[in-house]
């Protein structure tokens, strides 16, 4: 019984990790769909979001079959518990990289954004790859200082968020207002992915440490 | 044993209840605080989505302690799962509520929204709040017709943030850039609260059925 609940952790710590390295994948190719106005690129983003979303389906059964089948207790239980709270974070990533490939496609053939903002946005997509990848290294090696870098990059990350805004409210700022609206709404998508990178690297922490500390939450 | 445990189960119905109470109640004032500028009352709704984080943190910790105690199975087990879901979605209702009133606070002494909008953005919150306490109802009643009368609510609620959109499209929108991002942002807000509204509504479906409809997920 217990060779058998071993290999279901084991399962779903593997789960999370490939659904952390499509997750950053989905980004990467989703900013590249944006920048490019490439919209067959942008199908294939939102394609393969049905599949971050089926990985989710089979981990979280996967995860409330173990906890009937094996009644987990102590520091087990939290850690399936924290990986049903985990699996609904980077699902929730594939969900914003897949936003920006529907702007891709509903912008199609015009580029969404305009270049003056592109370089801001193209540093925030590469933050977010990092951040997905460094969630994908963390859930694999439990190593803390990675979940600290997460933190980190996501600081950068907000930063180049409210810079943004500063740029729109700027003299200079000439773009129409939809796509103004694209520009915040970009914005406020890829700023949400590094602060869903953040609660699982926070859970990760809370999972090795038994410490939860509110005040970074 | 079984006393309690449906003692425990019954507290967490309870408290899911309780969060979607308060959720209304913070989208209410939140709405009221950005349509007429009321930073005092803008405070409060930030002050308060504090308690709506404390009583999710109390549901889990109670949920995963009876988890570890009880060993429930089937339905039960499948209840408390939920029910972690389903806490997650309020606290972030509540966050989205908080949102507007820190847009009230960041714009203060001025209005942050145009005068032409307000009428669009008041059917979206009041949307939200019928919403939300539905939400509470169905909660407490297992009325599934209430999860029905959820997502056509929120049909509504999406058709009001497409026509923002075609409202900025026009030519006849003449606010500028900064006041675009912000309503681009209220739009998005308001939208994403009846979203995770539906959230719940289908996870009491599905625990009430036993059946998930993901083509209406």
């Amino acid at each position: 019984m217990r060779k058998v609940f071993q290999a279901d952790l084991q399962q779903i710590g593997e789960e999370l990790i490939e659904m952390a390295n499509q997750v950053a994948v989905a980004m990467d190719r989703a900013w590249e769909s944006l920048a490019n106005a490439d919209v067959e690129l942008a199908q294939e983003v939102i394609a393969a979001d049905a599949k971050i979303d089926f990985l989710q389906n089979q981990l979280d059964e996967r995860a409330i079959d173990t906890l009937a089948l094996q009644g987990p207790v102590a520091s087990d239980l939290r850690m399936i518990v924290g990986s049903l709270r985990m699996s609904a974070s980077l699902e929730r990533m594939g969900d914003l990289a897949r936003h920006l490939a529907q702007l891709t496609r509903l912008r199609f053939p015009s580029r969404a954004l305009p270049s003056e903002i592109t370089g801001t946005f193209s540093q925030m997509a590469q933050l977010d790859i990092q951040i997905a990848q460094a969630v994908a290294k963390l859930l694999d090696t439990r190593d803390l200082q990675i979940a600290r870098d997460i933190i980190e990059l996501n600081h950068r990350l907000d930063a180049l968020h409210a810079s943004v805004f500063t740029q729109v409210a700027d003299e200079a700022w000439t773009a129409n207002a939809p796509t103004t609206v694209d520009v915040s709404l970009t914005s406020r998508y890829l700023e949400r992915f590094g602060d869903h990178g953040v609660s699982v690297a926070r859970k990760v922490t809370y999972l090795v440490t038994g410490e939860w500390d509110p005040s970074e939450v």
